[in-house]
Protein backbone atom coordinates (compact mmCIF):
# COMPACT_ATOMS: atom_id res chain seq x y z
CA UNK A 1 0.00 0.00 0.00
CA UNK A 2 1.27 3.50 -1.14
CA UNK A 3 0.05 6.39 0.99
CA UNK A 4 0.49 10.37 0.05
CA UNK A 5 1.26 11.68 3.16
CA UNK A 6 -0.05 15.94 3.22
CA UNK A 7 0.85 18.22 5.75
CA UNK A 8 1.76 22.12 5.69
CA UNK A 9 5.50 22.73 5.29
CA UNK A 10 5.93 26.49 4.22
CA UNK A 11 2.70 27.41 5.89
CA UNK A 12 3.74 26.73 9.18
CA UNK A 13 5.31 23.84 11.22
CA UNK A 14 3.23 24.27 14.89
CA UNK A 15 2.03 20.82 14.42
CA UNK A 16 5.46 18.90 13.43
CA UNK A 17 5.06 16.72 16.29
CA UNK A 18 2.08 15.31 15.17
CA UNK A 19 3.03 15.01 11.82
CA UNK A 20 6.12 12.88 12.87
CA UNK A 21 4.39 10.09 14.64
CA UNK A 22 1.50 9.85 12.20
CA UNK A 23 4.66 9.28 9.34
CA UNK A 24 5.75 6.78 11.97
CA UNK A 25 2.99 4.75 11.88
CA UNK A 26 2.45 4.98 8.29
CA UNK A 27 5.72 3.91 8.26
CA UNK A 28 5.70 1.04 10.83
CA UNK A 29 2.63 -0.53 9.64
CA UNK A 30 4.67 -1.29 6.09
CA UNK A 31 3.15 0.88 4.00
CA UNK A 32 4.90 3.12 1.42
CA UNK A 33 5.53 7.01 2.48
CA UNK A 34 6.74 8.50 -0.56
CA UNK A 35 6.26 12.02 1.08
CA UNK A 36 7.61 10.58 4.68
CA UNK A 37 10.61 13.63 4.44
CA UNK A 38 7.67 16.55 4.82
CA UNK A 39 7.44 15.68 8.13
CA UNK A 40 11.07 15.87 9.10
CA UNK A 41 12.49 19.22 11.63
CA UNK A 42 14.04 21.41 8.67
CA UNK A 43 11.90 20.43 5.93
CA UNK A 44 11.39 24.11 5.14
CA UNK A 45 14.35 24.91 3.83
CA UNK A 46 15.39 21.57 1.86
CA UNK A 47 12.05 22.47 0.30
CA UNK A 48 12.65 25.95 -0.15
CA UNK A 49 15.87 25.31 -2.03
CA UNK A 50 14.30 23.20 -4.52
CA UNK A 51 12.38 24.60 -7.76
CA UNK A 52 8.74 25.09 -7.49
CA UNK A 53 7.70 23.26 -10.86
CA UNK A 54 10.06 19.84 -9.94
CA UNK A 55 8.22 20.26 -6.54
CA UNK A 56 4.75 20.60 -8.12
CA UNK A 57 5.77 17.70 -10.56
CA UNK A 58 6.88 14.87 -8.35
CA UNK A 59 4.37 15.73 -5.55
CA UNK A 60 1.07 15.50 -8.24
CA UNK A 61 2.88 11.96 -9.90
CA UNK A 62 3.32 10.83 -5.82
CA UNK A 63 -0.61 11.48 -5.41
CA UNK A 64 -1.37 9.86 -8.64
CA UNK A 65 0.82 6.61 -7.43
CA UNK A 66 -0.72 6.62 -4.51
CA UNK A 67 -4.06 4.22 -3.05
CA UNK A 68 -4.59 7.14 -0.78
CA UNK A 69 -4.01 10.49 0.85
CA UNK A 70 -3.83 11.24 4.20
CA UNK A 71 -3.35 14.75 5.38
CA UNK A 72 -2.77 16.87 8.42
CA UNK A 73 -5.01 19.93 8.36
CA UNK A 74 -4.32 21.53 11.67
CA UNK A 75 -2.43 24.10 10.18
CA UNK A 76 -3.61 25.97 7.11
CA UNK A 77 -2.04 25.42 3.72
CA UNK A 78 -2.76 26.24 0.01
CA UNK A 79 -0.84 23.40 -0.92
CA UNK A 80 -2.56 20.78 0.98
CA UNK A 81 -6.08 22.25 0.25
CA UNK A 82 -4.97 21.87 -3.55
CA UNK A 83 -3.77 18.17 -2.99
CA UNK A 84 -6.53 17.35 -0.87
CA UNK A 85 -9.04 18.40 -4.16
CA UNK A 86 -6.65 16.98 -6.69
CA UNK A 87 -6.49 13.38 -5.04
CA UNK A 88 -10.67 13.44 -4.66
CA UNK A 89 -10.49 14.10 -8.39
CA UNK A 90 -9.17 11.17 -9.20
CA UNK A 91 -11.21 9.26 -6.93
CA UNK A 92 -8.81 8.41 -4.61
CA UNK A 93 -9.91 7.92 -0.82
CA UNK A 94 -8.86 10.80 1.41
CA UNK A 95 -8.21 10.96 5.22
CA UNK A 96 -8.03 14.72 6.65
CA UNK A 97 -7.17 14.72 10.24
CA UNK A 98 -6.78 17.96 12.63
CA UNK A 99 -6.84 19.15 16.18
CA UNK A 100 -9.84 19.79 17.97
CA UNK A 101 -7.89 23.43 19.19
CA UNK A 102 -8.38 24.87 15.56
CA UNK A 103 -10.82 26.21 13.05
CA UNK A 104 -10.62 24.38 9.89
CA UNK A 105 -11.38 26.02 6.76
CA UNK A 106 -15.67 24.33 5.52
CA UNK A 107 -14.35 23.71 2.40
CA UNK A 108 -12.48 20.90 3.73
CA UNK A 109 -15.19 20.46 6.42
CA UNK A 110 -18.27 20.87 4.52
CA UNK A 111 -17.08 19.06 1.67
CA UNK A 112 -19.66 16.11 0.83
CA UNK A 113 -17.46 13.73 -1.13
CA UNK A 114 -17.93 10.09 -0.65
CA UNK A 115 -14.00 9.02 -0.88
CA UNK A 116 -13.47 11.84 1.85
CA UNK A 117 -13.46 11.45 5.42
CA UNK A 118 -12.80 14.25 8.26
CA UNK A 119 -11.56 13.43 11.90
CA UNK A 120 -11.14 15.51 14.49
CA UNK A 121 -8.65 14.35 17.84
CA UNK A 122 -8.39 16.03 21.20
CA UNK A 123 -4.89 14.62 21.56
CA UNK A 124 -1.87 13.06 19.48
CA UNK A 125 -2.77 9.43 20.89
CA UNK A 126 -6.21 9.67 19.70
CA UNK A 127 -4.88 10.87 16.09
CA UNK A 128 -2.73 7.68 15.88
CA UNK A 129 -5.43 5.79 17.11
CA UNK A 130 -8.07 6.96 14.28
CA UNK A 131 -5.42 7.02 11.41
CA UNK A 132 -5.13 3.36 12.67
CA UNK A 133 -8.54 2.62 12.91
CA UNK A 134 -9.44 4.07 9.64
CA UNK A 135 -6.78 1.89 7.47
CA UNK A 136 -7.86 -0.97 9.28
CA UNK A 137 -11.64 -0.02 8.02
CA UNK A 138 -9.86 0.82 4.67
CA UNK A 139 -7.69 -2.72 4.49
CA UNK A 140 -10.44 -4.87 5.02
CA UNK B 1 -18.15 39.64 -15.70
CA UNK B 2 -18.95 37.37 -13.16
CA UNK B 3 -15.49 37.25 -10.75
CA UNK B 4 -14.91 34.78 -7.64
CA UNK B 5 -12.84 36.48 -5.10
CA UNK B 6 -11.06 34.23 -2.84
CA UNK B 7 -8.93 34.89 0.54
CA UNK B 8 -7.99 33.30 3.94
CA UNK B 9 -10.94 33.49 6.40
CA UNK B 10 -10.31 30.18 9.42
CA UNK B 11 -6.45 30.61 8.37
CA UNK B 12 -5.93 34.28 9.34
CA UNK B 13 -6.80 37.92 8.50
CA UNK B 14 -3.36 39.79 8.74
CA UNK B 15 -3.98 40.51 4.64
CA UNK B 16 -7.96 41.44 5.50
CA UNK B 17 -6.50 45.24 4.45
CA UNK B 18 -5.42 44.08 0.98
CA UNK B 19 -8.26 42.07 0.31
CA UNK B 20 -10.53 44.94 1.08
CA UNK B 21 -8.74 46.87 -1.36
CA UNK B 22 -8.64 43.89 -4.07
CA UNK B 23 -12.52 43.81 -4.09
CA UNK B 24 -13.06 47.68 -3.98
CA UNK B 25 -10.84 47.50 -7.45
CA UNK B 26 -13.17 44.93 -8.88
CA UNK B 27 -16.84 46.54 -7.81
CA UNK B 28 -15.80 49.78 -8.87
CA UNK B 29 -15.14 48.17 -12.64
CA UNK B 30 -18.31 47.16 -12.09
CA UNK B 31 -17.43 43.54 -11.99
CA UNK B 32 -20.39 40.95 -9.74
CA UNK B 33 -18.22 39.81 -7.30
CA UNK B 34 -20.51 37.33 -5.24
CA UNK B 35 -17.98 36.55 -2.62
CA UNK B 36 -17.08 40.28 -1.75
CA UNK B 37 -18.28 39.92 2.31
CA UNK B 38 -15.61 37.47 2.67
CA UNK B 39 -12.85 40.76 2.90
CA UNK B 40 -15.21 42.34 5.40
CA UNK B 41 -13.89 42.48 8.81
CA UNK B 42 -15.22 40.28 10.72
CA UNK B 43 -16.36 37.84 8.55
CA UNK B 44 -14.51 34.62 10.05
CA UNK B 45 -16.95 35.09 13.19
CA UNK B 46 -19.92 35.25 10.38
CA UNK B 47 -18.97 32.21 8.44
CA UNK B 48 -18.28 30.47 12.07
CA UNK B 49 -21.96 30.69 12.27
CA UNK B 50 -22.67 28.63 9.18
CA UNK B 51 -22.96 25.45 8.49
CA UNK B 52 -19.75 23.59 6.81
CA UNK B 53 -21.90 21.71 3.98
CA UNK B 54 -23.96 24.82 3.53
CA UNK B 55 -21.03 26.87 3.00
CA UNK B 56 -19.16 24.26 0.41
CA UNK B 57 -22.16 23.71 -1.85
CA UNK B 58 -22.29 27.84 -2.10
CA UNK B 59 -18.86 28.41 -2.87
CA UNK B 60 -18.73 25.65 -5.50
CA UNK B 61 -21.76 27.00 -6.92
CA UNK B 62 -20.59 30.48 -7.25
CA UNK B 63 -16.81 28.96 -8.94
CA UNK B 64 -19.27 27.06 -11.34
CA UNK B 65 -20.55 30.00 -12.03
CA UNK B 66 -17.83 32.80 -12.15
CA UNK B 67 -16.39 33.61 -15.30
CA UNK B 68 -12.71 33.72 -13.58
CA UNK B 69 -11.36 33.40 -10.27
CA UNK B 70 -8.56 35.89 -7.95
CA UNK B 71 -6.91 34.38 -5.07
CA UNK B 72 -5.01 36.64 -2.58
CA UNK B 73 -2.81 34.15 -1.68
CA UNK B 74 -0.13 35.98 0.97
CA UNK B 75 -2.08 33.68 4.32
CA UNK B 76 -2.39 30.00 3.81
CA UNK B 77 -5.60 28.25 3.20
CA UNK B 78 -7.24 25.08 2.72
CA UNK B 79 -9.97 26.48 1.57
CA UNK B 80 -8.30 28.80 -0.72
CA UNK B 81 -5.86 25.88 -2.48
CA UNK B 82 -8.96 23.88 -2.50
CA UNK B 83 -10.86 26.07 -4.47
CA UNK B 84 -7.88 27.75 -6.96
CA UNK B 85 -7.75 23.27 -8.20
CA UNK B 86 -11.55 23.51 -8.57
CA UNK B 87 -11.52 26.46 -10.34
CA UNK B 88 -8.82 25.30 -12.73
CA UNK B 89 -10.48 22.00 -13.57
CA UNK B 90 -13.16 23.85 -14.60
CA UNK B 91 -11.37 25.29 -16.99
CA UNK B 92 -11.62 28.60 -15.41
CA UNK B 93 -8.46 31.65 -15.86
CA UNK B 94 -7.21 31.93 -12.18
CA UNK B 95 -5.08 34.76 -10.58
CA UNK B 96 -3.26 34.53 -7.64
CA UNK B 97 -1.52 37.74 -6.11
CA UNK B 98 0.76 37.54 -3.38
CA UNK B 99 2.73 39.76 -1.17
CA UNK B 100 6.99 39.59 -1.35
CA UNK B 101 7.17 39.07 1.69
CA UNK B 102 6.13 35.70 2.43
CA UNK B 103 7.01 32.18 1.24
CA UNK B 104 3.27 30.51 -1.03
CA UNK B 105 3.34 27.25 -1.29
CA UNK B 106 5.00 25.83 -4.68
CA UNK B 107 1.58 23.91 -5.17
CA UNK B 108 1.02 26.94 -6.51
CA UNK B 109 3.88 28.46 -7.71
CA UNK B 110 4.86 25.36 -8.89
CA UNK B 111 1.98 25.25 -11.53
CA UNK B 112 2.13 24.72 -14.51
CA UNK B 113 -1.30 25.60 -15.73
CA UNK B 114 -1.66 27.37 -18.67
CA UNK B 115 -4.65 29.14 -17.09
CA UNK B 116 -2.81 29.96 -13.79
CA UNK B 117 -1.09 33.45 -13.73
CA UNK B 118 1.09 33.90 -9.96
CA UNK B 119 1.91 36.88 -9.67
CA UNK B 120 3.81 38.74 -6.64
CA UNK B 121 3.47 42.41 -5.34
CA UNK B 122 5.40 44.71 -3.00
CA UNK B 123 2.64 46.84 -1.61
CA UNK B 124 -1.17 47.58 -1.80
CA UNK B 125 -0.76 50.17 -5.01
CA UNK B 126 1.14 47.37 -7.04
CA UNK B 127 -1.25 44.70 -6.12
CA UNK B 128 -3.97 46.23 -7.48
CA UNK B 129 -2.07 48.00 -10.25
CA UNK B 130 -1.30 43.74 -11.09
CA UNK B 131 -5.10 43.22 -10.69
CA UNK B 132 -6.02 45.91 -13.42
CA UNK B 133 -3.59 44.98 -15.60
CA UNK B 134 -4.39 41.41 -15.29
CA UNK B 135 -8.00 42.29 -16.29
CA UNK B 136 -7.75 44.55 -18.92
CA UNK B 137 -5.59 41.94 -21.05
CA UNK B 138 -8.01 39.35 -19.52
CA UNK B 139 -11.12 41.63 -21.23
CA UNK B 140 -9.62 42.82 -24.80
Amino acid sequence: MKIYFACSISGGREHEGIYQQLVKVLLLLGIDVPTAHIADTGIEEIDGREAPGDIYQRDVDWIKDCDLLVAEVSTPSHGVGYEIGYALNLGKPVLCLYSQAVAVSKMITGNPHPRLTVLTYQNQQEAENLLREYLSAFRT
